[in-house]
């Protein structure tokens, strides 16, 4: 293995996005005296996800950020919840909370410790914007934004990962795709990018039923994203 | 003018690409026992860009990577020179001359002060595999990399910078083109973007025959990176 870039996950791998929004909608909810299960809300929005992107990947629409996707599902699930009467700002700060949220307790660390010796880069479904606030908020080391956004698909789709290793002006296997869902890696791994698998069993909280164990020989599975540092040289 | 985000033209503006090839061929040329005029070397193979370009962006040729139309027009030049036997490493290490560059005495602090407040990414003819080892030498603060190869055209098409505006998710006017070239900012507010011009006087050497005053009003003139951050509230 000769890696010359670390590509990432992001929601779930580098950043704990169920967490963060509860917090945060939990925070918005006592200002805006707002009061439910703040926890089953996000979850359901989260559940929501699959299907969106499932739209604009095999329906053949035209391109969707994923923002307004989270746009569209949030006044869907609003509504579901009777909560009326929000301003368009209102919802646009909700709909946000995936642009402010914060890495796991290990990611800042790992990440700098990979980024003296290798390039990184989200590859996310994330749209372009999205990364860049992330990437600000929790100060993630990045030295270029692969979105979905750029290839205007969403993963697992070959064009992403691949079109990433392009830009990258590398081999696919100098580049390992490192996520913490087994789906994403069997994507890259069939594309020939090298592959690390970082379990994240408290992602979805009870709710979660699989990628506690990775399902393949990745290349590495590492505890978090200090330890695939150290495994890496770092 | 509500600027939230600044994108820069790369060479010339944020790095000294003659100084920095001139330097770096007259090494390799000490080492390797091959003795000419680099400057003047150096010079002809910037002389054959704008025709690489126009080649890409006008003549429908499929995309080429920047990498590759240097390494074309540094193979011609080589012949023209009569610099024989170069290895392929050799050749590929000459042209990635690009990759690492310095930046202009005052960027490190200029970029680094309004990286504090703005989002900052250049806006570059370079492919994005050149742009990040540049970042990566140089140590550019960049948020984001928009190259044109995201595009799939070279400035000033247009395309590139009307979809640097789109991944941003901002509208033209909230994103600022800085510039020591007049015409890629006449091309950005054209489009709405706003426009801060930087005096590059010496960039061309003894060759360079404008831009060494603004030809238009644009919104902001600054003698250097570090006089936009003060001009920008930095």
């Amino acid at each position: 293995m000769q890696i010359k870039a670390l590509l990432f996950d992001v929601f779930g791998t580098v950043v704990d996005w169920r967490t963060g929004l509860v917090h945060d909608f939990a925070w918005w909810g006592a200002r805006n005296g707002v009061r439910l299960d703040w926890a089953a809300f996000v979850d359901d929005w989260r559940g929501m996800y699959e299907e969106s992107k499932a739209k604009v990947r095999d329906r053949g629409v035209a391109w969707i950020k994923l923002d307004d996707l989270h746009m569209e599902s949030l006044e869907t699930l609003l509504a579901r919840y009777n909560i009326e009467g929000l301003t368009a700002e209102q919802k646009r700060w909700l709909s946000h909370g995936w642009h402010r949220l914060n890495g796991w307790p290990d990611a800042a660390e790992g990440l700098a410790r990979l980024h003296a010796r290798y390039i990184l880069g989200p590859l996310s479904n994330g749209n372009t914007s999205l990364l860049i606030d992330m990437a600000r908020h929790a100060r993630l080391p990045w030295d270029v934004i692969f979105s979905a956004e750029v290839f205007r698909t969403y993963k697992p789709a070959p064009q992403t990962y691949l079109g990433a290793v392009e830009h990258l002006s590398m081999h696919p296997s100098e580049v390992m795709l490192v996520a913490a869902h087994n789906y994403d890696l069997k994507a890259a791994r069939a594309l020939g990018l090298a592959t690390a698998f970082i379990p994240r069993p408290t992602e979805y909280g009870p709710r979660q039923t699989k990628d506690f164990e990775p399902s393949e020989d990745w290349d590495i599975v590492a505890r978090d994203l200090i330890d695939l540092a150290v495994r890496l040289g770092c």
